[in-house]
């Protein structure tokens, strides 16, 4: 018997803009990356988005972007580590407090879009990250790509950490992700994306776009929360694991 | 023997943008109010003003304003109780985790600028403000005008409140300070302004431009930190403290 | 025979985040007041927006609002005239510009949300907002609540000025509309909403919430664009207007 | 005998936020690059700038920069060709509607900082920029890096260009500015710095960091707008070329 946490990025809406199908996802994940304000979000979204989770008991995680809300956090910047540290030392207590206020605690932190993409590769930026993280709560859990630099930076702090993996997107001989400007970057078919994952959970292996297998930590999945085939995938993705007998639980929680 | 606590705005600058003479006035202040990036200070500036105040001893409190970078939280704005509270939250979170950080804790919340003069007239705005701290947490001090709506729904909520008088601005007979539209809105000479600060302090009454004294608590006074001048008269309040037996220290280490 | 504009606040999304019905909404209006991206809308959006309204033969405005995205610019706040000059300035300018590169010209201005509602109230900040205006191009067209003190200022400017009338609000004797926080603030009644507006065309007369008539000017109606209801009645107004031989077209085209 | 404009960039103060001695430098330059509100500046301090610009004389140009009010817009961002072109119409038209405010017309476009150093590198990029400006009018002339791609994108689509240099900056022999990472990237000595721009403009060479000449254009020289120092060589710089028979004037006026 195996066990993997679902997660899911929340809280995207922003005023009188809305994004996202928060209320009918927080039904089928077990961990909620909450935006903090950055690249999404705002302090009465935030509030919502807390509340809505606990009620659901999904454990609740920061979810720190670039400071680039229209192009929502997904354009790289050249942030120095101290600029990054800062950034999310500010965006992780903010939702913390939305959390602490609803009498609750929270479990992660999970890097947004070109943070966490940039992360990946760059070990100061980082242990930056990281050290943002330990400095505001040593208990925090670091969600970051399986293997990349940003659990080895969470290890090296003292962070407990979460290796993400993905369903839909094809995996590099190294590890890393599949450009988006590639054309096999995205596994389009439901069934493969299944597989894929629950391989990943249950033997700890990925078949790269080089044909060859690598070993690949799975400790959470990265669920999409936007469009009806989202909450499709999200439902029958649960479902799947039910039948493998994978428990789908948070990770702090195992 | 009597005891006062001054207090003062910091951590304004933003990015490239300077403001202020924190490193100099921190000498003379008990306790600093710490811009929290809505109208005025960015990540940076926050750690690093904390930092600043934490190696010169002085308490820290979060100053939450108003989302109005371009008009330094200067100008009211309609928001609804629920509106303040959230963002009051938001703000008061960011900054009590780079205070955490530095495995320090937060003394006490002000509010910034229009927040903190709508609040000190509107029961409703001022008890979302009040709810919002103790939401966060219960220890903290509410620094509001003295006697007004604000401190009033501290009290209320639970909080333990502090009551901040002006040295240079004139008072009317119901509490509230002269409009800076009037003439008589501002004590330029210094004795002045310093005698009505001692009183105050000592016999707890102002006299009014009505010519009438009024009953006022003063646990805490506003000092200016921009300017040559601000720095002396700050300098000059704390000696002419010292002459009268005042005792000057931060309002929880009382 | 009579005529009249139909008027649309559209390119209100903003990078992720969509909101309104853009182009469907464009097959019915005449007018389309494009936010210039202090309330809503960014530099993508206005570009896509202008191009779509050239495509479709409709007449370009700007829309500035105040500078308050997460409130949509629907809060009021305490700006100056001169700071209203200013904000009004920079974006008719911005949005002039993207006109200008697709090789149009701009016809009218319509002023936001708590910036259109402040404005009709406040002659000087009206003033202000008008001069604005004339100072970037008197040739601009000035939208504002019919017999307000915004179209006024625009007369005594030297700006043509549109009367615009809402077709889905009651109105008080003053001419101004019915608070929304009132209960009968709005028209729900479809058959009514477009016989108070035929009749305000037409007749030039509206019916007060006291029952009395009042004279009214209906240069321009505002049609909403956001919903499926929306673009219903904004089929269905046009089409009324056609049987009453009311002839829908822009405003500089008359 | 030659001629040069001096430029500098102004209107880099924000709300309450001083940068700059903008009067002060005004009196030597003959170009102003002036801020759009997306790195620095705001619409009442564009207002101001342009006044106070054409009070002195001095041509006035647009200084778009990256929405990275908290970088100044010095960190790169991956932005697409198209948001380059979208923002940089944008930030055009705002700041030319403040000229024609004033019954004047605008010279210029100098991009700004991360913007101006990634478009001097990158074909696209610097396409998109020169195609923006081109939109709006094809009559007003791009400010670039002598040589760089920035100007050969001005050059071909059919936009006048100012080949721009540096008295303080040392280059490389491909024409580029030594990285300011190096420990040779500035040239401190005031003569030294006054020699290697004088010969760029009389001679059309600079000698390079390795010890070799390169031809390069020398339209417009960047002088820095803060501090008392840069005030001194603003005047000691324009003495100089006085004395050696260098005409002091701006690009449109020659």
């Amino acid at each position: 018997m195996g066990f993997v946490d679902l997660n899911c990025d929340l809280g995207e809406s922003f005023g009188a803009y809305k994004i996202g199908m928060d209320n009918e996802i927080l039904d089928y994940v077990t961990s909620a990356n909450i935006a903090c304000g950055f690249h999404a979000g705002d302090p009465s979204v935030m509030r919502k988005t807390v509340t809505l989770a606990l009620e659901k008991g999904v454990q609740i995680g920061a979810h720190p972007g670039l400071p680039d809300l229209v192009g929502f956090g997904r354009r790289s910047m050249a942030i120095s580590p101290q600029e990054a540290y800062d950034m999310v030392i500010y965006q992780v207590g903010a939702l913390e407090a939305f959390v602490k206020a609803e009498g609750a605690s929270m479990q992660h932190v999970k890097p947004h879009g070109a943070l966490y993409n940039m992360a990946a590769k760059d070990p100061k930026l980082s242990e930056a990250i990281a050290e943002a993280i330990y400095a505001v709560d040593p208990e925090l859990i670091l969600f970051g790509l399986s293997g990349s630099q940003l659990t080895k930076a969470g290890e090296k702090v003292g962070l407990r950490v979460a290796h993400e993996v993905f369903s839909d997107r094809t995996y590099q001989i190294d590890g890393s992700l599949t450009s988006r400007k590639e054309p096999n970057a995205l596994i389009i078919d439901k069934d493969k994306a299944f597989k894929q994952v629950l391989r990943m959970v249950k033997e700890g292996y990925v078949k790269t776009e080089q044909e060859k297998d690598i070993a690949i930590k799975a400790d959470t999945i990265c669920i999409h929360g936007d469009g009806k085939e989202a909450l499709t995938f999200a439902r029958d993705i649960r479902q799947g694991f039910q039948v493998e007998n994978i428990v789908v639980q948070a990770i702090r929680t195992k």
